[in-house]
């Protein structure tokens, strides 16, 4: 067994610092322990006391009469580094250690966390500054938080993990109020060793979780992220993840708080997609979304039947699903016929979406009857019950109504509590039912469903960040100018335009004539990254005058940049078509990333851009291009013609293939404007800069 | 006293179809009346009884012993009718019909509908199909709903006007859970006499009504809710609703369910935001706003303060308050001084926000000083408050510290509640503190008060949809073509083309020869809406050739549209600018519209448009064109000329004013495109069409 399986499912237990005083914070661990049923060896470690709870108690890590599988660390910041270089000298498998005034209080805390880290030799360490971890499945509570202080652990197939102990502890307590059980609850905190990625990948292999819920404010190591990401989802574990930082308010606080860095949030989002990790939108959702997955239950399309007794709420839920995307279509004659025959009464609306059973709907078994006609109808994906006030005085109508109408059928069967009804929900949540009181949760929860049942295999292959210096590069470092930077491009397969350097008016009118038609005239140095600012581009010339308008530009340049510049471009004057932005770079956590935008003043007001780490496929190309939200412009939008699509999606893929190849040298890239010529025309690099390291 | 003061202050109450049963709904409205202390005379009716609960019952409404202000109506549809006619008859200001099986229900229903609202006569009807009202301030309930069946009903000053009983259930049975209580609920359902605004309008007077809170469906009569909001925003009331029919599906069941036309929901959002009406985003907001406003407190800017205990929580709030638009800035140097005066210890965080206390902030003491300086502060506008896992046991803790901070300063204090600790909640909501278990609550709150704090006097002058037509239209119904359209708009100050209407190419010639330099030959005809789909347009010809032009044009559109076009129009060419689009129409529920849109097929994919009833002013005018997403193109963005913004506005409120004095024969306008040219040159509409009734 590894250190984390022993971490987390460990037969001896070291507390050190124990407390024989279980009003005091360090007297609880060892009492919820054995109050949960703990059933491994527990010493207590405290040179104050001989016994403590009836169990022999250890003066010193030495004295131990075993190596423990996992200490848990009581003892105050100085301390708690000495005991761990003793617990790693004696070859304890892992440490959790409890005592904040690390890595989150600044300078003075972050050598006393480098101490920590040197030593813990080669044992696992959870924390510093952690509240632990609580297997709920075997009943291990190694903890001292006082949410533990309840009397039974509600053990469901919910795993969270989160880089905040507040956090998790309010999590449990939100779950434990709603019904709502876990597997295991892990507060990886200050990561000065086992971080989130750790665990994702424990929980991939855990037989008792199959939902993976994470609260994150950054990724240390996305590498180890993302293939234990990859893992949970080809072990068909969703992973649901809550993370902050999505203003520059949560990033600095997030900072602040642990340390972790933030990386840009809407690259996380990118990354989260192309991992297939669920985003949770609201706080409510890190809770809701995983508990409707852990249902089991499979969303197969995106029609919605709503049963309700009380028409206002079946209002609320259609509407926002309907916001949502979905549809709630009105049954169809079958089923509406079958609904009919449950001679409901004269009031009763049946064939509608929503379907009003009005009072009738208080009867049991004409619920359950309801119910079980929708899911098996072919007109419905998934069902949305409604209670109503009487869920307040009759909690358990609903619960047993769909409790018993879950066999047979694996489409989602979901409950809306419409007054405030918190026994209606516990028993519903109890009973393999998904219960939420906001309709909110019913849309997003519906939403995590069907998007997990349409993924496809990993997007992202685990070797994404792994940037390899293949491709033998002969440059120099620095920025690369026009020319050199599209002659780059173009050996990656990209279409760049035709181009001649010239250094003097005859050059120029030689170029011109060569390449023919109209041409551009560009500045070209690698001191001067923005040309068309500095006067240095000059469209739609020919051969005659062009050594003239080049003596011209020298000079305007010249007095805007300060030196005189030797090289122009000489470049064929390509028109017609659509641009697009194409660029690359380097997240400081997320690693390399590449940006897709449309060219042109009013899409830069709207930001009309998606991003991907690399590498990206032909798919994923394709995929970018329809999630710009001006693609239609590409695609015959009010009879424009269509671009030549097929082009720039191969032009992405050599640009993904181009940064994978050049590996950590190449530091930023930029093809401004990628032009999208009519379909069968390709696209051709109009201008590009590169920065190589 | 007015009819519906005396529904809703009733000094004598008759409940019609009373069971002496109180097992029976029929039996509730008599014992939830007495249960609560309804202090006036009391008479059922019913021939069934001799006696209800010790109270004389009457055979029918013809023996009551004198005419009351109100009758709760508890029989059935038909019986109900006939009741009302009989009360009616005796003068009784004001029923209640409970029943359903009304509009509701089909075309049955709605006859039985329309009878009801012919029998009662001056009589003043709440319902059918509703579940009646409470008034909390008076302990008066008239309903039979199972939400009464508590023993305390806890008053506040939020105010509850629903159109569905179901959901005003919810909220009661929310609110109370939450130590949130009201002033008055009002279940308006079909509405076939008194409907929302009627109540919005009795509010705005009622004394012990602070915050009005809606849920809707959909106005039945917008005029008269214009009216209602304004008296409500003139007496300092915010309004705060939630309404549905946002998708298509929500749209459909609110029409199915109770027969309110739904209108065009993005006009809704105009319609409430020139009302100064505040729209809850998610159905909690529609509890959770009016509470933070019925505290009274005001937001002066938008810089808070967030003080915790638990890191993480913390964090959780700076990020959506940052996702809100706020700041979270850190305390200046004389603030973060008073903090360390506290004396809180080594690691308390006190020059950042979030400020953590850390353990320290469980001291009731510390936490009451540390919300005074924040409170104190000139660094701060509000102040959040974070309970962490300490609340769960100690609930009185946060509550206590706020109630003693709240004197001196009238800056909002919210409470971020961690873990499920209702008590908690409970405890700050009743003692003058606001809390909330859902981030998102704290900061949708506290944007909801920023924006009433900011609010300037009404947008919408009660006139807005009360067209009259003071123009004496000259021109026949019907579809106007261009020429003649533009003639309208141009009697009314919007600057148009010059322009000649031709028959044959020597007019053509003519024309084009007096008008100078490139002209535009457009074929017209109010039969030919797109003129460019058949071939109708030709820009930038000079007077040579153009009549051979026109006639190539008289054949091909004629080709296309199966007629011979006869009239061209032959217009002056003008080139540089900026195209917008402005539209009137006349919405069904919300009246006449005015749509204000970029042009160009990049703004038109992003739907970049704006909405307004009617009347539009200057400053409107001016706001509208910088809620477009795309306004930096007429503002000078990079390095674009700036567009001639007044002419714009003068423009906006010329066709506002146009679309007034036309009344109701202006059916529907556009102006597009509207050019916008350089500064200084004035705009000018391009294309015009008009339909007049």
């Amino acid at each position: 067994m590894n250190q984390i399986n022993r971490l987390l499912s460990p037969s001896s237990v070291a507390v050190i610092g124990a407390s024989g005083d279980a009003r005091k914070t360090s007297g609880r661990p060892i009492a919820f322990l054995r109050k949960h049923g703990f059933q491994g060896r527990l010493y207590p470690v405290n040179p104050r006391y001989e016994e403590i709870d009836g169990l022999r108690c250890y003066a010193s890590v030495a004295e131990l009469p075993e190596v423990p599988d996992v200490a848990l660390i009581l003892l105050g910041p100085e301390r708690a580094n000495q005991a761990v270089a003793e617990l790693s000298a004696r070859g304890c498998a892992a440490a959790i250690v409890l005592a904040g005034g690390y890595g989150e209080t600044g300078e003075d805390g972050l050598q006393r966390q480098q101490a920590l880290d040197a030593a813990r030799g080669q044992m696992r360490i959870l924390g510093p500054n952690t509240i632990g971890l609580v297997n709920l499945t075997e009943r291990i509570t190694l903890s001292a938080s006082g949410a533990l202080d309840m009397d039974e652990l509600l053990a469901g197939r919910i795993a969270v993990v989160s880089q905040s102990g507040g956090i998790l502890g309010a999590l449990l307590s939100r779950g434990v109020s709603a019904g709502i059980g876990f597997s295991k609850l892990i507060s990886t905190s200050n990561e000065v060793d086992l971080d989130v990625a750790d665990f994702v990948d424990y929980l991939a292999d855990d037989p008792a979780t199959s939902v993976i819920a994470l609260y994150l404010e950054g990724l240390r190591d996305s590498e180890k992220f993302t293939r234990a990401a990859l893992k949970a989802r080809a072990a068909g574990k969703p992973v649901v993840v809550y993370k902050v930082g999505r203003s520059e308010a949560g990033a600095h606080a997030a900072n602040s708080h642990t340390g972790a860095l933030a990386g840009a949030d809407n690259l996380y989002s990118a990354y989260f997609r192309q991992l297939g990790v669920i985003r949770a939108e609201t706080f409510a959702d890190l809770l809701d979304i995983p508990f409707a997955l852990a249902s089991g239950r499979v969303m197969h399309g995106r029609r919605v039947a709503i049963l309700t007794s009380t028409g206002g709420a079946g209002t609320l839920i259609a509407d926002n699903l309907g916001v949502a995307g979905f549809e709630t279509p009105t049954p169809g004659l079958d089923t509406a016929e079958k609904l009919r025959a449950l001679d409901i009464g004269d009031q009763a609306v049946l064939d509608r979406n929503p379907i009003d059973l009005t009072l009738a709907g208080l009867q049991p078994e004409l619920m359950r009857s309801a119910i079980r006609i929708l899911l098996d109808s072919p007109d419905f994906d998934a069902v949305i019950s409604v209670v109503g006030s009487s869920g307040v005085a009759q909690p358990h109508l609903m619960a047993d109504a769909i409790r018993d109408s879950l066999a047979g059928s694996d489409k989602p069967v979901l409950a809306y509590i419409s007054p405030h009804a918190p026994s209606a929900a516990q028993r519903i949540n109890g009973s393999g039912g998904v219960a939420f009181s906001a309709p909110e949760s019913c849309a997003s929860a519906l939403s995590a469903m069907a998007s997990f049942a349409e993924q496809k295999g990993g997007a992202l292959s685990p070797a994404a960040s792994t940037s390899s210096t293949a491709f033998d590069l002969q440059l120099p470092a620095g920025q690369l100018d026009e020319e050199r930077s599209k002659r780059l491009y173009a050996s990656f397969g990209i279409p760049v335009t035709r181009e001649r350097v010239v250094h003097d008016g005859e050059q120029a009118a030689l170029a011109a004539r060569e390449l023919g038609g109209q041409v551009v005239l560009k500045v070209l140095s690698e001191r001067i990254a923005h040309k068309s600012e500095v006067g240095g581009v000059a469209l739609g010339l020919g051969a005659d005058g062009i050594g003239e308008r080049l003596e011209r530009m020298r000079d305007e340049v010249g007095g805007h940049v300060g030196f005189v510049p030797e090289s122009f471009l000489i470049q064929e004057m390509v028109v017609g078509g659509q641009e697009l932005i194409l660029g690359f770079h380097r997240d400081p956590q997320l690693g390399p990333a590449l940006l897709l935008g449309m060219g042109g003043v009013t899409a830069e007001l709207f930001q009309d851009t998606t991003l991907r780490l690399l590498p990206v496929d032909h798919d994923q190309a394709h995929e970018m291009l329809r999630e710009l939200r001006t693609f239609p412009l590409l695609d015959g939008f009010r009879g424009m013609p269509k671009g030549d699509i097929e082009a720039a999606v191969a032009c992405i893929v050599a640009f993904s293939d181009m940064a994978m190849q050049l590996g950590d040298r190449l530091v930023e890239a930029e093809i401004n404007p990628l032009l999208v010529r009519p379909a069968g025309r390709g696209v051709v690099a109009l201008d590009g800069l590169t920065v190589i390291a």
